[in-house]
């Protein structure tokens, strides 16, 4: 879930409600709030603590919320991790501290010390484009024996991911989640359990509509939708660019729907009048009220 | 200048002072601190503050103190920024944010936002191994008009380093820092300013030294301190594994030279004790005692 | 297909006619000879022509039969494609020149003064782990202006096959070929025409079922052969160590069927004993002479 | 030295003979032919014999000439260096073989089985941008055993080379060359043996002037010497878009000087003539033939 943010920088409450609502009215079977297209690190604690608050307390206990908590400093992470638990947070996100370029042996060690010490179960976050570390087989697995419930993999190295899903997917306890939204039909197929799609905070029925379809491995189905997802990837997620322009994309989309504010932390910065128009075209182009209802 | 830092990772106030003392009667032109070496972003906003003020307490004026501020939420910059100007420091050191990947683009444009709220003059800080942007001189050129004082470029890039003197070496107010010390002299040579070493967090007076020799523009006595130099790199530099060695190296110097305790913060640690060991020897063979006093 | 050499490193005849037979009694659609896993660059002209003229030979217009023509030189490159033609080739396959990096327009440029002179028709060839361009779309759209027939993506970034496939998929005269044998049923689900896969030098016909299968949309019978495909991956393409261990692996499962000697040409060098009896006890596991029948 | 073409692609033999005699009139230590900015790669067989052919015979002896043999294929490889003995050059210079992506311990190997049967003494080549192999300190030392006359860098990599230096610099029959020419003054001084410069194709006296002041360790002449060379970066180097603007830039530059044709070999292009007017400009504001005479 991306954060809604008002043009001061402060947490858009309105826009969050109305978010929340919208995904979990989409059928979302979960949220992940501070991850990457959370701009999680990009916000300060208070803005952090704020949202989790938040969120927890609209989210109510209906479906999960997963937090993400990996600061450069682990006392920022579990200054987060533990107000997560207190805000009742059901879980949390662990990537690796992300300014110096560490091995995958100290990230081994760095779970060893430091997962003892969280308050919540944990699933790990493969995000080598934003850690600088492509998580290796043995430190999932080294996490999965200090007790990870799963690991979200964004690194697009399907590859990677295959192998996630041989090395663990007979296990009932580990969650393959797919970080790399077009990639949702394979994982499901193949043995995988979800995906986190960053376009889902505009169009969540499309991608809860995916993920059913591939698990009753209904091929054409699954085609047509792809083909819907596709349609997103060349025309919202082409406007701008940098590949920031996803984050920023999807906030624009957002605001197009009435749904919350565009702003983004710095570095960040919301796309101009000229980019905003064209995520408008895009978005009443798709028709979405009508076309994103659940199939079935 | 590392963060000398106790078991419970709470700072080493006393290694704290005896290494500002060494590093001063060592002939040090400045300090610059909650760097990568520092480890800046892995300490707490408590711990780093704390450094802040000591080190500022401690140096008293009598050199400059530039202070690392760059942390992924602008929030946390400006707080550690201001912080810094109220304890005293001379400058700030800025990096571009570095969870998200950005583009020059975006870089020079947070500048633009960000620059004009700092509370002290700022120098720009190239680390690409740390950022994932390698500064473009253009983003350089634009935070010299936005009021940079200097560059401190860590890329290991001489091509790069060299540039930066071409572009703009002319400029009495604009400082060109290699932050590779083994580019001391070159640097010195061609037209910039200085080094930011982590070997002088040991060895300060080599470095200083060095600084002397390559204005002086003699060549022999570069050639004889930068032998050392290699000395140090061959030793100390290749105990221990992984990129992150460099820092735990440095601390185990100084602990084997009985200045402070060599603790890392999270996600790194120390050496073992045969890698404390190793060092203790290299350290003894260096008979550093009597060798790094000046020889002018 | 990998391209079988005796110890003094000239082309093994009666190795390359048994490989051939077990290829077409398997059921592959295509050879493909002279790419990288068949080691093209790292043979003499000589050799190369050889295997050229006698696989046309022993295939005798059956299946079509391409050509890697790629050379650092554009007139080794003529030199092959115009043998290949005499030989009585299908098509040649071309990738970028590889020792000189060049930028996509240059890589286009090059194909508009190159591709008239081929005596063939073409398809690019997507290697950028050999050639250190990833071809971009524009690149592949060029390429079809000039007549190609197809792309062999060998790039292992499967968003990019997506995309090759959207862009693509509505012209019946332009084939998308996957290089990644792991993604041959998602290339085929989803619009895509085929795949070349190294592992059907020694299991032709586990691919072509795995083609069938997804051909048909028959989802548990992919799984089914695609754990198969895992299985290979786990074993035969685990043994030994570096990049290069796929080819040699290849040739040895090969060597332990009784189909051809192992031998590489320079710079590789074919497996030692111990290697290469792994390779042969994973090969008897798979019990492949009854397992690898057709199911249908 | 880059190879002289006419637009038909043959050996531009006229040219070569000016420039032969421009770089030995210019004082040049030697001539290495057939290297990247000689395009040796991208010539057939034919013309890179007839080059070395034709340049043994200009340079009779004069000063040695050295010869890259390096091609995906050993059997190329032997080819060329037999023609280079036989021509009467005197070494051979010797890169990974650039197609396969191999590691440290295969390019070991390789030499043990390959050095044998070279015809000369040769000399290492390290191009990581070309070969994908950034050659480790340990393949050298191997080199070294198995006859290695020296080694030239091409890395950009300064702290490498000063490595190579550190290491090699006691071995009296060792050569340490830089193939970066901005690092010309470095190598020297601080015990390397010379430079493989692009730029001496056009102004080979102010390369040598910088070598000799560098090995009279005269800083104030390196200094005034060595802003000329950051001249042709900032002009000549600056021309065009892509790496391979230096090749036609160097190609240009000779040509504005009346040496020899601008064509370049397959897959690059020469200049258009817009480019080609302000090379001419550079070269003509340089006035080069008063102001590059020897200083002494």
């Amino acid at each position: 879930m991306i954060t809604p943010l008002l043009e001061n920088k402060e947490l858009d409450h309105l826009g969050l409600e109305k978010l929340l609502y919208h995904l979990m009215s989409g059928g979302v079977h979960g949220i992940f709030i501070l991850g990457t297209t959370g701009e999680g690190p990009s916000l300060s604690y208070k803005v952090r603590k704020e949202l989790i608050t938040a969120t927890c307390k609209i989210v109510a206990g209906r479906i999960p919320v997963l937090v993400g908590v990996t600061d450069t400093s682990v006392e920022g992470t579990l200054e987060i991790a533990n107000h997560a638990k207190s805000a009742g947070a059901d879980a949390l996100v662990v990537a690796p501290p992300y300014y110096l370029p560490i091995s995958q042996q100290e990230m081994g060690n760095y779970l060893e010390r430091m997962v003892p010490t969280l308050s919540l179960p944990f699933m790990l976050y493969n995000m080598p484009s934003c850690t600088k570390l492509h998580l290796s087989i043995d430190v999932v697995k080294k996490a999965k024996e200090l007790g990870a419930i799963g690991i979200k993999d964004s690194s697009g190295d399907l590859s990677y991911l295959y192998q996630l899903i041989q090395e663990f997917k007979e296990d009932p306890l580990f969650s393959i989640i797919a970080g790399t939204e077009l990639f949702l039909p394979e994982t499901i197929m193949y043995g995988g359990h979800g995906a986190v799609a960053g376009g889902a905070n505009f169009f969540p029925r499309l991608f809860v509509d995916l993920y059913d379809a591939a698990a009753r491995n209904n091929l054409e189905e699954v085609k047509l939708l792809r083909d819907k997802v596709l349609r997103v990837h060349r025309t919202i997620y082409e406007v701008g660019e940098y590949s920031s322009r996803h984050i920023k994309g999807i906030k624009s989309a957002l605001m197009a729907m009435g749904i919350c504010q565009d702003y983004s932390a710095e570095p960040l910065y919301r796309f101009n009048e000229a980019q905003q128009s064209k995520i408008k075209g895009h978005i009443e182009q798709f028709n979405y009220k009508n076309e994103y209802k659940s199939a079935h």
